[in-house]
């Protein structure tokens, strides 16, 4: 039908022996499962047609302030009960080709014999669930809508484990081009990393006071059975946050440790500018004084110097004692040269924390 | 009438079926709408006469420190409970031409059958909920007062959408100046974004407060199905908070990386000025040491380049060896050329991840 | 009396219809007042003559432990209920001449029929309460020892007000030299500010606590119509710690401007040398190569330019062509003229931005 | 007795109106006055003889763990309750000639008519707790167990303020010396003080659950009369709590305030080096002109100015001008000279805030 | 058997007189022992073999959700009850060879007289509580399976405190090398540092939730004695807790001292450079001046001093009056020479502040 081009209905109806699926043509025709026995499941894909849903709110008794959050273009991620209804919206991410997060929104309504599934965009993300729905034997078919309500939301939290470990890899080169390399597009990478962890957050935190919601006591939608399976979903959220506060923290002390290393990058050009001018300096000085024109016939006192047979030959003596002498010094400031002191102090204990040191740069470096 | 000069009334009763609208010439003239059925709204339209206020306070009965609240200056936002009345103080914002952010306040007070607001300045911000009451079967039309102070919070809460989404653009804009053209008015605007977002975190905190102070149960006013709706605004309240909260972390964010895009400037000054001097220096001195004026007559170890035949070009091929010796080093440092290495290395993940660190900053420079 | 020197006695018994105020010679002469119906209300000026506070100390019936915080140097504020008497420690402020703020200790004893208060220092800051008492018809007339206590407290929370406005004037300030002018006066005046913002906060901090304990509603002293001007006290409280949370948030955001606003000042000025060094270190080596003693007669290719016919204006040539193109290339770069790019990009939201980042500036300078 | 070398062992009897002391020899000679009416508080002084320790755990029954704690090094400050006894464990602080902050353990175990303390150290520093003991009239004396507990963990608290007054002035000098001398040592201090705060910390908030411990409703051991006691001593706690955090938040600021003023000095030389390359580059470029050596036969082109009459006193008129004109330019942009410009501003506002900033910058230095 | 290649199966059954161990070849001889009095301890090393976990769980029975986690490759510490069964996961720390921290996963799942204990890795880390079981007459023989438990836990606890040691020795030596000698590994080191931080403290958080569950009153498992015992652990945790936040503090300090230092140095830098240029500029263009070509014999002005008698040291006092004029004027600047000034001040006060911030550093330096 014309009418759900932008809207597609998919429904699955079972019961622990029997499945049956079918793609509706329009929402009526879905008033017949609820009075059946078993779980009738109907997922609407895509939400750009008012009017499919606004049939579907119908079908399904929905309140209108709930079917208004199903269509509006924000809406925060929460549970609640609506007259006797679970409501739940949650976000599903993943990845795009160009390594950006898409956040798409799951809406909930579980009833006492259905559960209602609403999903923007054009991708049905809930295909898995359906696979372990045609097992026979699967959990999810030996219970009722609690576990299917458990079996999409768990679909929610594990999206983002390949999201949030393809960051950690990321943040570490990062932090390899950061540290080791000072690259300035770095700058605006960790710039980049913490509004996208600003984002995950957002999505994530909700997620635990969902769980909250529906493993406490009074909700009668959830069994006893089931709650130990949201419990564990509750436990990977938890450590879902745990990641997403470590990156943050990582994020942010890249942040300073980029700064520190421009600085010390700052500082090694500043010492090969004062190296330099340091050497060059003295010696323009000295030539410049035997370029003085100076009448030499007027007085014994005006530039003996040039007239001396070792003249020109103690000029250049004296000039390369400057450079040595002021290159000695630079590397007793520890400027040039050098490198790394051998570990030679009786204390062992500070070598092994000089190893230490040394190693955790290795380990960074040999990381990436 | 004169006295009514700086301050307007404007009185709607209505009820499922009937509406009465009339601009008030004396806050005497409401009482006889009080004793009948149906709900009364009075809007008084700006606060700066005093003795209309007080007349309307003795109208409705209203205590002299609530009173006072809301004839003096500064006023916190928040939800109480006078004798049977529910005071409400909250800001409503806008834009004005230069983008300065006005906050308006509006105090509600609302009895039985009554609402009375008062907003400050001249404009009628009250407008569109009289629009929505006009029509005949709004849903605030069927509900009793609750509904309408509902909707008077509402507006409260939807001025700070636009408000809002207009600042992250700004934000968005302020990065890009930042982190790509570094201009020095960033500073003064990050500045400024943050003491804007520290007056709309005043301003809708307590909005968050006051909601949850009327849907309590013990809250007489509010009956179960505006609850409901108050419920949802209190949703939107808590995505403003979010917002504000995460716009204050970019500002911060952004701050750091002003700094980190100065410090990394000054890097690229200082490198230049030190390729400079490192260029010239070397060769200042050469040609200084053929400016000295040593006779050559005296000793054959005087300056006897002077005199050789090929003495001047070889003084350039040793100046033109210097130089390019020089610039070989410091394309080495990696301090002029070279560019972005195409990425060959075998690991496919870490070339996935340049590209990604790449792409993070085209995807910056695009959006502006 | 000799030994009132240090300690002023001020005493003001009323009822609704009567009032008494005499200056007492010693604490003995205030027991008669006590057994009479009305309010009695002692004032100690001055803390420093401790025979008499403990002879006022033995006339209330004072716990040693109360008498010994009133007298001890250093007090927390707080409310406590010691035996019946409520007993209330907080500090008043105000600006001494050269802008410093000073704190006085205010101690209160409220009995069920008296109100005694110790005041530090010389000067009797609670001359206005006094005031309000000789209005026949004043509310605090018209209620119990608990209005009173109402009046005091307010008249400690009223004190900060004046103060924090000036200081807001102040932050203002101390930012535009920070922002606009860099003045290195700005670091320490920042550093003055946070300090004394720590001190108001300590101060305003516990009179939110203070003011929570006399609100319980197991609080003999207070009665329900005083806690409606105690509520209202409680507002102004939790605004004055909003606003010096706010000033505490501004003044580090400061800080982090003022170490950027020097960045980009140091930045400037190594622009300023990079320049002169540039522009000059190609010239000087220009004339040095010509300043050389190559003998011309020797070689042809001995400095053929010197015998040039065009030889000087040809060198003169190719300083001004070098000259030029550095200038260029410094405009090509930002770092000289230039100034501001008309907003000609056809996305109107850009130049939308654009202006207002503008205006953030000019607004700051406005302010000034 | 050989076995008490390491752990000395101080006895004390009383009641209201008896006091006996003694050194005992050994543990058991404690028995009998455990059975005795009166406050029996037997002192141990040094944790290093494990033999006496046990013993005395022997003779007062004391649990396993309480034991381990007393004789492990390292044990958190807490207040529990071990089958009727009170266990508490706190650090006394006091400053040692080097200025560094020792921390002494007092562990104490309070049963309903004994009191046993033991101190690590050699150094008795409950000398003036008998002190007070010993005067018959005292209130120590008046009251049994839980007096002497609260005037021993009085004892601890109050070993706290010289402490931290002592700090106090200290970071006042380094603030000094940070933003007016930025003496480097200044930096290594000021890390020293952060990790002194961070131990005081440690030790001070434990005091505060250990009162609220021991004040609670349920706690047998403490009296109402000595509640107030240990309520004043709640009090001494939270100000010292306040006081650190005070100080860690000035620790904080002067770390930041540190940077800037290097930055500030980073600046200032760095204009110094501007002025003079920026002075005498010119200069040197224009002494090379005339010290080429075209030839002044060749061209009427070449050089006319070295035979001009006044050729050499012009070079030095446009070199003294060229020196002037940059002077100016910098005096312009505020780098040389100058100082204060005086407050004429028609504004008044704005003068007394700039006299309020300077003052801020007088006030530091004269408290120096 | 081969199929317990990857999991070893090791078995102790004890009661206070008796104790039995063995190695099992499958999960099924446990069987027997879980009828009988007395606890059994069943432990499997190594998580690689599925099979044989399974097999384990059926013989104990576990929900099928507590054996996924056992087997899953990242799960949270925890602690919850399933159906009667204590279940606890937590997380053995120590560092390998190159003092990196490696984690060990432990489940516990205790039942009324067992305790299975699961561990990842080859190595058997639980050695040392199978010690004290061999022990007859330890505690943990006198009690049933809750002390056990509490001894494993123990074990976990314990394995931190060496760590820590190691980990705060480590931290000291990085701040030496930071603020003493500004290695630039130390930047690296500190990053390391501080994510070596986080991942301790996401180990050690949890356990003390872990203890609190255990410990609360309506757990069965748990007798009161054991209790005691608990809290003795948890006493430690808290400490361990309190560590781990002043390294991280700490680190975070060494993070900005670094910068600090940092900056400090390329101050230093500059120095050397504005003196050394200040120095030789003026000097360079002195002999400049006199290498000019004008000719002396075309009017008196030109240059006269070439031809007077004393022009050359003439031109030399002048070059060395202003080196002596420059080093004098850098002198009072405070950037050469000087060193510390001996404490003359009248004010005790503030000498006795200056030794103690020298203290500091040198106490820092003594202690590497």
């Amino acid at each position: 039908m014309a009418d759900n081009d932008g809207s597609r209905l998919h429904l699955v109806w079972y019961t622990a022996t029997e499945l049956q699926e079918r793609q509706l043509q329009s929402a009526t025709e879905v008033t017949p499962f609820l009075t059946r026995d078993g779980v009738t499941w109907l997922h609407v894909q895509g939400l750009t047609d008012p009017a499919t849903i606004e049939a579907v709110g119908e079908a399904f008794g929905l309140h209108p302030l709930a079917l208004e959050d199903v269509l509006s273009g924000q809406q925060r991620s929460k549970a609640e009960e609506y007259d006797g209804q679970d409501f739940v919206v949650a976000y599903l991410v993943h990845e795009d080709a160009g390594h950006a997060l898409q956040y798409t929104r799951l809406s909930l309504f579980v009833g006492p014999n259905y559960v209602l599934s609403l999903l923007g965009g054009d991708e049905d993300l809930l295909e898995p669930v359906r696979q372990r729905l045609r097992t026979p034997r699967a959990a999810v078919r030996q219970h009722g809508v609690d576990h299917l309500m458990h079996s999409l939301i768990d679909l929610v939290v594990d999206s983002y484990f390949p999201v949030l470990e393809d960051f950690g890899e990321y943040l570490e080169f990062v932090q390899d081009e950061t540290l080791l390399r000072q690259r300035p597009e770095a700058l605006v990478a960790i710039q980049h990393a913490k509004r996208e962890l600003l984002g995950l957050r957002r999505a994530v935190w909700p997620l635990r006071e969902i769980l909250n919601v529906l493993m406490r006591d009074d909700n009668n939608t959830v069994t006893p059975p089931v709650r130990h399976y949201l419990r564990d979903c509750y436990d990977h959220v938890v450590m879902l946050i745990d990641t997403i506060e470590t990156y943050r923290e990582m994020a942010s002390d890249l942040m300073d440790a980029y700064m520190s290393a421009v600085s010390n990058r700052l500082n090694s050009v500043m010492k090969i500018l004062t190296v330099i001018a340091t050497l060059f300096m003295p010696l323009t000085f000295i030539v410049g004084v035997y370029g003085m024109n100076f009448r030499t016939d007027v007085s014994r006192w005006n530039m003996p110097e040039l007239t001396w047979r070792y003249g020109y030959p103690l000029c250049w003596a004296v000039m390369i004692v400057t450079v040595i002498g002021m290159l000695l010094y630079f590397r007793k400031l520890g400027w040039i040269g050098g490198g790394d002191v051998p570990c030679v102090e009786d204390d062992g204990i500070v070598c092994g924390h000089r190893e230490r040191m040394l190693a955790a740069r290795k380990g960074t470096q040999t990381r990436s």
